[in-house]
């Protein structure tokens, strides 16, 4: 096949899961409605649940879903199909949780293309910034009770619950765990690669590509500690790639398609590996700008694109191309070892979802 | 038995759980430490388990303990150890989660006699208070999954391990559904007795006394169940009670026996029972002084002294002493019907303890 047949393939089959997953995700709302014990006398209280489900629903590509179900599909066999719905349901609500609550985190306005939680409150609620917060912070935490609940409702046997359950709070604890190390690095100087590969294995990797993949071999009755190694291989250079991806496009995509400006890493101050790599790269001189220009709120887009230019002038964005797709190569690769035990197609879509995934963005 | 012995024999009881309880606790955290992944080059992530322990192990009276080892001697034969174990851990290892994220919205400095999770990380990172929100977010985001991790990993029946992780995930939903309602409750002028109710039932008993009801009966093998409705109103009536005494000391307490200020309630503008009850009766001119003073955050000792007066005035202190009593009162009276089936001395311990909830701090 050749590289077009490939990216067109890929996308049908991700939009695929995404369709038939966003009408279980609609359903599952509604039936929610149906026992959801809220006081009767509050308004936000009952409210809580549009705004999980407004921001739920407005997801992107899915690509955790198309994760969990090609996992499934994996193993021979046609595997349980209401088990893999609440994978995939459990793994989005936990998606949203992590979004409200780094939206407070960041102070970020938008998400997904509308308002964050945080500022859809503080819109709401204009004369009242701290209530504002508190009700997007708790709304993040029962959007986590509810990506439990999912499991433990679910009729499932005992022991497949509490695998899910368990897998789905070690993809929470590290993701927090992640988040928390992401913060610390702002202000630690020039971090080593190492580290931000950490960062990103902790706090992106594992609940978006290793829970997923280990819920769907979970769905179909396959013990996922069987391949727990490959798997993790596979989870950390797929995410490594993906944020690199996601640093180069903060600095050099497209506002419309990423969906934030295309300066907020800079302005926020973020070490990202392109920012690393510039600051090490960078004369005396240079260094003097990026960091006149870093972690200043109200950089101007002139001073924006100085730090670019001074990225470009180091070839930066070529290395981190570069690096992106061997990191790409390296999960890829990864997957192809799975052809041993796994299905031919769920093994090709592992094998081919890395360069997909970038390629598409740039 | 006189009221003297049954007080002393009250805090014998509570204190007995609790120190047990307590030497349990620092195991559970000793021995986590041992299974615990968080990040090698990180400083924060693995202090962030520090954070946890320091404000967990800070306990006060350990109220809801007590409740989980009465709960489960409410059933004759023995309970499983185990299981109880496990259900007062997951229980204040939640209310540890619901105070690190109560004092972010409450924006409050101390908790339990120290520093709260938010302002130990504003000391430790006074240039970045942004950052400080986000890690005190992350850490009372990790003690909710270390509370229901407790009991994924327990070696526990998974049908026992299931009906627990619901019952904890329905008293975490319930509560943030109610601190929700309790937000809001303070800018929608003054509520109606009812409300004021219902925010304490999902704020507060729900978590505090239904869920440790409930987890003790189930470690004795119980359904609990076949008690819901009586549970109910029990948790219900002992709330009620209790929340009545914590507005009552927070404006007359001594803020040494209380641990926060003796005016916070008044300078945050919260409409507590006794406010609430104030505003109904206070003359126009009394309503100017309240209004003037209720929710400024600067408002001077005298100005705090001047609403206690126009509640004293009202005898709204001595209304309020009558309530809380009466609320006691029925939550003893449904605990005395437990006699049908439950052990004497457990069923004892929870129709005495409203009152002694109450005596011993007035």
């Amino acid at each position: 096949m050749n590289a077009t047949v490939v990216t067109h393939e890929m996308g049908r089959r991700i939009s695929g899961h995404r369709d038939r997953f966003q009408d279980l995700f609609e359903a599952y709302f509604r039936s929610l409605r149906g026992s959801w014990d809220a006081p009767e006398l509050s308004r936000f209280a009952p409210e809580a649940l549009d705004r999980v489900e407004e921001l739920a629903l407005r997801g992107g590509k899915r690509q955790r879903v198309a994760f969990v179900y090609e996992a499934m599909n994996l193993v021979p066999g046609t595997g349980r199909q209401d088990a893999v719905d609440t994978a995939a349901l459990s793994i989005e609500l936990l998606q949203a949780h992590l979004l409200i609550h780094d939206d407070i985190i960041d102070d970020a306005p938008t998400r997904r293309g509308g308002p964050s939680t945080y500022y859809a409150y503080r819109d709401a609620i204009p004369d009242r910034p701290q209530h504002a917060l508190g009700l997007a912070m708790l709304v993040g935490d029962l959007a986590l009770t509810l990506s439990l609940q999912v499991i433990a409702d679910a009729a499932l046997p005992a022991w497949m619950a509490q695998s899910m359950t368990q897998l789905q709070l070690k993809a929470a604890t590290s993701t927090f765990l992640g988040q928390i190390f992401d913060l610390e690095r702002d202000f630690l100087g020039v971090p080593d690669e190492d580290l931000l590969h950490s960062v990103c294995d902790y706090k992106a990797a594992r609940s978006s590509a290793l829970a997923p993949l280990q819920l769907g071999l979970l769905a179909a009755e396959q013990d996922p500690r069987e391949h727990d190694e490959s798997l993790r291989r596979y989870a950390w250079a797929f995410g490594v790639s993906g944020q690199m991806r996601d640093d180069y496009l903060s600095l050099f995509g497209d506002e419309k398609v990423t969906g934030k400006p295309a300066s907020a890493d800079v302005r926020d101050g973020r070490v990202t590996y392109p920012i690393r790599m510039v600051l090490l790269a960078a004369s005396p001189s240079e260094r003097k700008v990026l960091e006149s220009v870093l972690g200043r709120p109200d950089a101007s887009e002139v001073d924006v694109d100085n730090v670019r230019q001074i990225i470009r002038d180091h070839r930066v964005d070529r290395s981190l191309l570069t690096a992106m797709r061997r990191y790409a190569d390296l999960a890829s690769r990864e997957a192809a070892t799975w052809a041993g035990w796994g299905e031919a197609e769920s093994v090709a879509f592992f094998r081919d979802v890395p360069v997909w995934g970038i390629e598409r963005l740039l």
